[in-house]
């Protein structure tokens, strides 16, 4: 038997995402002009209320220490003036972009004169489910509101107060321009079991993004019975090919590892080609040792690197997210093709090379959401790709795959123009 | 404890999704022209095999009572000449489509100078299960391969025999020219367990794609761990508008309803507005009554239709696949449109009208994956609308949506060209 609190858990579940099915049906047909207005209008809110977002922070900032946050957690979790306007900041670009809803992608006239036409639509309601900063509350609506879906918003605990405030705030400019208040709703329980309810609840809800550990994702997966793009590890490869520019490849290689340690497109482990292995080895081990990096490598690596350590297959397949990287030295573009497609996460990796069969072959025979030549592992997201925001990057193959933005979050249908014609 | 047994259909699986996987891998960076030279090869191999595909099918044939096959089953089970020659031509129609792999979608030169590409790929190893005749068998196939795929095969049991001669023939097509044999795969035992055991397997297996009864469709989707690309039923929809031609629209129903009744894209429901009932009610009557249709209707049909019986909700629900038509009298364009989102599976939606409003509001509101206006319902068809050949039309709303041909078994990945580029 259900005891009241689950029955009433349950209860209020399904009123949150009947609310965002109703608002999403009013949203689909909305003009883009309108989701400007509220994006914009939101982005002065969002400005004139500072001090309530930061009396709301402040509650969530008093809270951490129960919740056991390190420093640099409080930190993230810390609204300022300057985290403010760049949200606000990030709604007015997000409000710039193109309209993605009523595209035509793709059109055609059939001999029977039927005009087809592919149409971009919105997915429907989105759930997503989030253990990061306060900011993302604001980026995530904004990208869903675009793409014209209703969103359903579940972030972590210690960020209650702030996010309530947030979407708040986002729901009394959507209300300011004649949108649902519904198209966005924070989850207002904390309750972990009222995640397993949305995830029920298909009939409603289109789609799952969970953003965070790979133990959330694997839940969400487990649990979901709509579909839910991924967003999992970042095992990144950079590949030193014989004919590299070692001087670049020094700079790919200390750009991707070291200039944000703990993101998903950060490097986690480099393959050298044997016939320049000891060339680049010493250089790169002493540019990564001055930056406090470990090199963790194979027998080859460590004749030409006393200082690495030996690395074991469960290095191979790590993603630290820190200061320690695997190494390996291949024989052939073959071999390192090999290695990445059996130990590398499908996320990102690079080849430094000069030589046109390589990138071609390495493009081709890498299975991941990004492969890339001469440059930083770094660059897979979907600002430096031009698409505008993201919720995350996607290491799905379906649907989505790589930085997942407003185009993304759509679907589309089919729209036939006819005249009166039937089947044969 | 597994049996036996059940340990010899783990191995057995494994061993099949993991040669899918290898054969994939190679698939993924073959040209085109050898694609095509496979495809051509297969359809010369069944048009000079004839005899032996006869002897096969003769064996499913002479099983089918045991099977309790109805005559119209086993009729779609028989292999004759034409039905080969059909397969065949299927064949090389899918050769002559254009190559989809490493399409450049989509491209853009970054202001740092990086050439971003989003570049078609395939996505890997599809599981296909269905329940339908042997020439599936080849156009399934023929669609994997073309898109770059390898695939493995669950086809009934009935037709096993029948699936078997025409998967070897495949596998033989391959090795002619050069393909790994393992490219196509059909699953050798008809064991329901192993269709289980390879939904489990998602390390090797990108996406399932089960076709046949809803029943089906719940077992695949409840336990895949793999995405799957459902293909649910049809409750079509067709609304006739007080602004419609309602000689366009009696032949429009009467071509969605009965052209061909069992098939996805096949009318079940009439939605006819008030002002145009009485006028257009009688003369549907006639028509479908001169084709023995039932018509279940509301009280105002019914009372301009004496003929027709009480339609119940589960009526305004039903996906019929036969001889029998919901009906119902609606008030406003809007109020078609809610009843086609209330009742409808989101398939197939038609709207007979000469009002370019009525038009324009029915296919942005109806959330259906194809929405049609002023023509047949039977027209959401891969064929149809210049996809080329289809292994089924989604109902769902991420990666493919309505007819599933060969792009939509692709994916995508970011191909980055830099000279150096670092992040800031």
């Amino acid at each position: 038997m259900a005891t009241a609190e689950q029955l009433d858990l349950r209860v209020y579940t399904l009123d949150v995402a009947r609310r965002a099915l109703a608002a999403s049906q009013q949203l689909a047909t909305v003009s883009g002009d309108v989701k400007q207005r509220w994006l914009r209008q939101a982005a002065r809110l969002l400005r004139s209320r500072g001090k309530e977002l930061a009396a709301a922070n402040a509650v969530d900032l008093a809270a951490a220490p129960q919740f056991g946050l390190s420093p640099a957690q409080v930190d993230r979790l810390r609204l300022t003036p300057a985290t403010i306007e760049s949200m606000a900041v990030g709604l007015e670009e997000v409000a710039a972009l193109p309209e993605p809803i009523g595209e035509v992608m793709e059109s055609s006239i059939r001999p029977n004169g039927l005009e087809v036409l592919k149409v971009r639509v919105p997915l429907g309601v989105v759930f997503f489910i989030y253990e990061s900063r306060p900011n993302v509350t604001a980026d995530a609506a904004a990208i869903c509101i675009k793409s014209g879906n209703a969103v359903i918003l579940r972030g972590g605990k210690e960020a209650i107060h702030s996010n309530r405030a947030i979407a708040d705030l986002l729901s009394e400019a959507a209300l300011d321009v004649g949108l649902p208040a519904d198209a966005v709703q924070l989850v207002s329980t904390t309750d972990r079991e009222a995640v397993g309810h949305f995830l029920a609840l298909d009939q409603y809800i289109s789609v799952a993004i969970p953003r965070g550990g790979e133990g959330l994702i694997r839940r969400v997966v487990a649990d979901a019975k709509m579909p839910v793009i991924k967003h999992f590890n970042g095992n990144c490869h950079l590949y030193v090919d014989v004919a590299a520019d070692l001087a670049m490849a020094e700079q790919i290689l200390i750009n991707s590892k070291c200039q944000r340690m703990g993101v998903c497109n950060a490097l986690e482990s480099l393959l050298v080609h044997a016939q320049v292995a000891k060339q680049f080895l010493p250089r790169a081990a002493k540019a990564l040792g001055e930056r406090a990096v470990e090199i963790r490598g194979d027998e080859r690596t460590r004749a030409i690197v006393p200082s690495a350590t030996a690395a074991t297959e469960e290095d191979y397949a790590a993603e630290y997210l820190g200061p320690i990287i695997s190494a390996c030295v291949v024989d052939s573009l073959d071999d390192a093709i090999e290695h990445i497609n059996r130990y590398g996460s499908k996320h990102t990796d690079a080849i430094v090379t000069s030589n046109l069969d390589a990138a071609g072959r390495f493009t081709a025979a890498v299975d991941s959401s990004a492969v890339v030549v001469n440059a930083s592992t770094r660059f897979n997201d979907g600002g430096q790709f031009g698409l505008g925001a993201e919720i995350g990057i996607s290491t799905d193959k379906l649907h989505a795959r790589g930085p997942c933005g407003v185009k993304e979050l759509t679907s589309y249908k089919y729209v036939v123009f006819g005249s009166g014609q039937v089947r044969e």
